[in-house]
């Protein structure tokens, strides 16, 4: 029989790359794709790069009840609401892959996002990052933001070991980070041979790596700066730290290799990570650097923000939730 | 009649710049360019989007002691040399492009790059950074590196009004800084749909940015990460400065507009740069924010690094050196 | 006191190119900009990359009886109304940069492009290539479009002197051409790492390209496939024609050097032309081959279409209407 | 058990794509890859994106004998020689990524590539487009040419039913298609924000196609005009074909589904197509368009060039030749 699942959303460009995926896991029987712009159209008419067949229906005519797992790719404010109401019409699991449950308080979300439409869930939802916090036993999974991802994987292992002064995160991303929907912004004229800072000094993914880390050890508030840059998927994070003292960089590869064993998308190397070594994959690839002259410690972590950083670990999730390998379906993209 | 101008090394990118500027630049009489890799081609045939008459001499085919002006655009070690022959055979001024009189101290040189050719003539260059150290007076001028450039023009400001503490230059480059040579590394390939860090944490542009900063305020040692993503031109600096009490925005935005008032080529902006803004183009252009959650100021720097970077800043030198306005030649630039 | 210049459609990318233009001419005293969309905003606000003082006004709040000079860069069919009652006013010179004054005869333009508002004025636009049909003696240019620019620069000297039995056109455009209005096809994701065919079989240049060719010689109906690709800027033209015995490549060439002879922009030259070539430079740049198997011409074509390809060449009209010189103010784009 | 596969040539763009499929597919054993300029070296330190363990070996390190499948992925003339000494080594299956075995007589080798190795093998190849020519049953596969790929696939079934006068095929290729050797050519600076012809007119695909495509109908000489554009991978085919009669766009995509039904990678589509719906798959997708005013037909075709156009094209030739479904290891790449 397999597996139903549904995907909400699934015209973004984070819900396509899950429809992808989905389509090719062997474990999925049905899958029903809403996407409200785009109703009655074939999946492949909207994406013909997606060999898949399937039209998009309207989200009420999915049958909540009987679905065994669904998929939340709203913005961040819409998903609360169909996520409680999945929920409560009975199915099994849900993941959410907007940030309305990735932060643990209703103030916290509140500074950043505005009102939350659901907060008596906030304390059920597991934060989907397994490398770090296992796999969930709930009904509720937030997947984590595509920053907070590369960030929070290169960072636990240290903020476990060591006392931290200061961290800078500067991190570069794709455009398909910025969404599908047009603007000047994410024009190609606008974005090509250019390059710039946005976001910064408040980008919302700030609280999610700070309150998030804090579960494994003392940090410090974090300065992020995030760049677009003209690629289309792929981000990288160099993130300086300043400890009291500065480790060897073998010491820490070594802590990666040690906390990251078995687990088959995360990965540390001598080598610095670019882009290209992880885009079109569900790896997380990490490295670091020792500049001894300054007694700062340099962190380097890349991920594909459609896939380690949204729709790959998504299906990650679903995978540990249901007692898969972690890896069913995404095979090829190790 | 005009100037009598020699380009030695004329056909890397920074002299093909330099090339195309002083095809253009009304003093400018006769021209001859030196690249020993394309004795007897034309320069248009070698680069047929310039459209400039004219063939590449051997270097000795140029009579140096009848040039006005020379432009040095070797690489490191091998120019110093070129320099000191063309001191000696009467040249009147002397513009070098490459790193070989950037720095005033051998030993320093000695550590960064290796033996020096012409040690004794290290404390005669001018460091050609007008809107910070002005006009040279001497006949040597040492053209600042790119990235220096942009770092110095944004941090000295500030260096010379507050103590700092920490600062982390995050810089962001287009492919053309890393030379004209066919690589594995410049591979269309290689660089497309991908971005990585490199030469961190030890890049040979560190000591320059601290030790020429040094002369206007103290600085601690710093951290200096460049990465390389798909562009042709342009460079992108995100400075992350800790200071005891970080000043407002506002305030910073002042400095720069005081200390760089009457210049042509600097600006700062409350707008964050980006490199659209300044590629092709001879300008720098600021900005600034602060992350008063962390308690650091960002300083933003964006440049064009054939041009700012390179080869435009080495014609403002030349104006200004020989008593033309700086913009000569330069106003489509601004 | 230079010219009054006024710029109808200013904030287009066409339009934007031309205030870039205008602002450093030489003979150009006062421009007003008018844009609907941003009225009230600094030019320099808008485009960040444009050091241009000024501010965005209402079309109503120019003075058109005093005006020197319009450029009107509005889409089909809005331009004409506005030409007309700029003529009315008493404007000396229009210089229309949409198709609506391109094709000489209103069933034409009613087949192509639907009802015409003016189609009084037909008869009295000058179609403005001036190497091939020379300056206009009235007061209306129409100017070319960027695709019939490349392709009747490479024809005409061909259609003069030969018959020819068919013409296929195969162009490649940079997303500018498409306009800066956001739309998922000119989404970065959308156009990166693509490229492919639109509008063919029945795109709106063809009709502009065959009418114009007539003027010089006999030419079948011509196919025309503009594709897409990843670029900012210009387009490159392959041009297959059949003829009734093949030429030689240098006799080409030759009627290319007769033809253009004296003209600043248009250049032929053995080596095939690319677009880096021509990019940001108001120059077209032409080659030919002999497929001597096949019993085939091939022409190529390259131009910038924001520039030659559109505001450059509606300046060189202006200077040639006016009795300056056709590169006043475009000295550094040849 | 699994397959005894090797692969000679395992560091270049094609052979490290057969690397990465080879490695997951699941009737592959023991998977030896040669390369000479790397022996020693893993094969994720040379590509860090590819997940694959293993060290490159010398040629002379594989034991022949024992392959059931080998792979050659040489450049032509160099490739011949190595084919003829695993076929004599008694390797089960050959099948060879260049050019030496595609054209089927001396003579027409001679013309285009100059003296070939093992002319007497020439006659025992299978010409490996299976869409077109079924499986091999024999002991050597020509892989086929990137271009000739898409080339034939459009061309083929209106060859087999019409007279065609003339063939223009206008190819956009991506830079892998240049190969992984560091030149002027492929370097970032030249490639980037340009395009252009070259290889015109004499390509050395031409005659591969006219020569294969002969064999299911008369086809006059072909105009072949290929296009280098800023992508990494993927081509795009433009094809003009003046016929006697012009059929409906309906009919040919009628003929394409009738003669590729039950072919996994090809499919026709109203829709044109663009490279971003092939590239990172193993399609060929098709469509047709027709210019009533001109009366001719249009064919447009698009693979990627390093999968169907090469190794996922060779890996599709390997299971066919030994009986396992055509996509098998290729689920992910339809």
């Amino acid at each position: 029989m397999g597996l139903k699942v549904g995907v909400y959303g699934g015209s973004g460009y984070a819900g396509i790359e899950l429809v992808r995926l989905l389509a090719g896991h062997p474990e999925v029987g049905a899958m029903s794709v809403a996407s409200r712009g785009y109703v009655g159209l074939g999946i492949g008419e909207v994406y013909p790069q997606l060999a898949v067949d399937g039209v998009y229906v309207a989200p009420e005519e999915i049958e909540a009840s009987d679905l065994d797992v669904a998929f939340v790719a709203y913005g961040h404010g819409e998903s609360a609401g169909a996520v409680k109401e999945l929920l409560r019409s009975g199915t099994h699991l849900v993941i959410d892959l907007s940030a309305d449950f990735r932060l643990p308080h209703e103030d916290l979300y509140v500074e950043w996002y505005g009102e939350h439409p659901a907060p008596e869930l906030l304390g059920e939802a597991h934060y989907g990052l397994p490398e770090v916090f296992g796999a969930t036993a709930g009904r509720l999974v937030a997947n984590p933001g595509c920053y907070p991802t590369a960030a929070i994987l290169a960072l636990a292992p240290v903020v476990k070991r060591m006392g931290i002064r200061s961290v800078t995160i500067n991190a570069l991303s794709g455009v398909s980070g910025a969404g599908a929907k047009p603007s000047v912004k994410t024009h190609f004229v606008s974005v090509n041979e250019s390059a710039g800072p946005y976001g910064a000094p408040r980008h919302r993914h700030t609280p999610e790596i700070e309150t998030i880390l804090r579960r494994v050890g003392e940090v410090p508030e974090v300065t992020f700066v995030p760049h677009l840059i003209p690629i289309t998927r792929g981000e990288l994070e160099t993130i300086v730290v300043e400890v009291g003292e500065v480790p060897e960089v073998e010491e820490v590869l070594g802590w990666y290799e040690e906390d990251y064993e078995g687990w088959a998308f995360v990965e540390a190397r001598e080598e610095y990570p670019h882009v290209a070594h992880v885009a079109n994959t569900n790896r997380c690839r990490l490295s670091a650097a020792v500049d001894s002259r300054a007694g700062k410690l340099l962190l380097f972590s890349a991920v594909d923000n459609l896939l380690k950083g949204a729709s790959g670990a998504a299906l990650q999730n679903m995978n540990l939730a249901l007692g898969y390998e972690e890896y069913l379906g995404l095979e090829h993209l190790r």
